[in-house]
């Protein structure tokens, strides 16, 4: 075994509660290696971010490259790789990944953060990427001149309207919930869109149906809108929420909530000694995900992960 | 009275929680004013900040800035003024200042943070700025070519020696701890000082008394040091900690924890109705103070206080 595989801390996770680990540990001179499978996580496809304190505005991805190189510069190393399993056959942790590597650290923080929620509908799959998406920022632009249905009653569907209104020809919001609930400054955006008839709103509805073959053709609603089940758009967007990426610390024997997330105090400690988590796999500030609290809690497991390391020292020598 | 005096929010405090703060809950659409006698806090005199993930460095007053103006151009008002009295005479907080003016506000955001704690000793006051500093990132660069001494065994005393050694011709640094406890990043920098001979660091050690009548003369240490209790400097650095400003909150009846900080959720939520806290003023994080974590705090504390006024509504309507 090469002492090139052995880390004092594996992050897995490469978004902000993960690089900002990567930056503090790097700070604490802790010899660290970041797992991505997909870098910035979804930061870096949310577009313009204007409430990441420090900066007025600042596009996502440019943010997370900034996190990056933060943390490259205090030496920490960051890989493309995904990791697929950890285990602890001793004191010190085994992790391995797709391409088939195995690296060795004494402390690992998960910040595997959450995946967007699906509906569960038969043709949901089939038709994703052709015609039914999760993400308004990514795939929004294919849309322009067309009419798209956005899925849920938050912040992100409303958002995803406002975006998407900037090329949809129009646009139906539809919601289980009896009303809306989004950020202020989004909402007051959303409402001008609805009098000026681009956008219409579908309250205590739901989408029972994708239709469609090659592509999306239809969806049909479970009651009806304007006299009409059906509805005739050429794209869908899910936006509804999301569900915690835990299954690698569930496997490994970490506590999780009842919802599925990695249970914490608020120092990012688990119940395991040597495992850490932050950000959006977490439930540490509830359902209030954001780049700034995620950032937060990478640098407070980076401080416990190192306290942890000061106590025990290099638990992989054997591996060396 | 003044429709103009009453807000959503009021923020006691502008460092990087209260800007924070008024970052959120300027998207959220609340009127919010923060109050900050001593504008961003100790992190506008940090220096250059290394760990702020998303900016590679950054001067401290310029993070400062650039949150302020963030804040402001989301409609939030900073007033620099010192908050000398929070009471709750009805549903309504009742906030007055020094300059005597009196406002209202529905909710209120303690991000007070924490000062700078003092030896305790005779002379220690009457020679304040006189020989005698509590930062040495503002008043080190005086001393250039004279002799310190830096009080303190953790960070923030390892940073000061790091940061005077660029002026100053010889610092002593005295701890009453056996071993000095800093960051590693801090502590290599400050061991080639040592290994060069310009520092030298006392252990188990104590000032006990400062002498000196128009300015600092010397040092009297509790047990001697090369032979003897005397110390000549001619500046003595104390970094030793911080004790959290919670009077205000106090005297209003907020629940403080054994130490004086204020108790919270991780919600950032007090035991009182409408009243919240941010940053070093809250133990949540432990002594973990740092600039992310007390933007985190804010944006957490003004969610919390937007959901407690779209609950309750402007509880200030009689006052306007």
């Amino acid at each position: 075994m090469e002492q090139s595989n052995v880390y004092d801390l594996i992050v897995v996770g490469s978004g902000a509660a993960g690089l900002s680990a990567a930056i503090y540990a790097g700070r604490y001179k802790m010899k660290t290696l970041v797992f991505g499978d997909s870098f910035g996580g979804y930061t870096t496809i949310a577009g313009p971010i204007g409430n990441y304190p420090g900066y007025i505005e600042v596009d996502g991805f440019d943010l997370m490259m900034k996190m990056k190189e933060q943390a490259e510069a205090l030496g920490a190393q960051i890989k493309d790789d995904k990791v697929v399993g950890v285990a602890r056959p001793d004191s010190c942790f085994l992790v391995t990944t797709e391409r088939g590597d195995a690296y060795h650290a004494t402390a690992v923080i998960f910040a595997t953060g959450s995946e967007h929620r699906r509906l569960g509908l038969p043709n949901e799959e089939a038709l994703t990427a052709r015609g039914v998406h999760y993400c308004a920022t990514c795939d929004g632009p294919v849309y322009g001149g067309k009419t798209i249905a956005m899925v849920g009653g938050g912040d992100s569907s409303v958002k995803g309207v406002n975006l998407t209104a900037e090329y949809a020809k129009k646009i139906y919001l539809i919601t289980r919930e009896r009303e809306i609930r989004a950020e202020p400054i989004n909402q007051e955006q959303m409402e001008k869109l609805v009098e000026a008839g681009k956008v219409e709103i579908i309250l205590e509805n739901e989408v029972a149906e994708i239709v469609g073959t090659e592509h999306l053709e239809k969806v049909m609603l479970r009651l009806p809108f304007n006299g009409s089940t059906e509805l005739v758009v050429d794209g869908l967007f899910i936006e509804i929420g999301a569900t915690p990426r835990s299954n690698l610390a569930k496997d490994l024997g970490v506590t999780l909530d009842e919802r599925g997330y990695i249970s914490v105090t608020p120092m990012m400690i688990t119940n395991m000694p040597g495992v850490f988590a932050a950000g959006d796999i977490t439930p540490l500030f509830g359902g209030f995900k954001q780049d700034i609290t995620a950032a937060a809690m990478g640098a407070v497991a980076a401080t416990s992960a190192y306290q942890y390391y000061k106590i025990h020292g290099n638990l992989c020598a054997s591996a060396t």
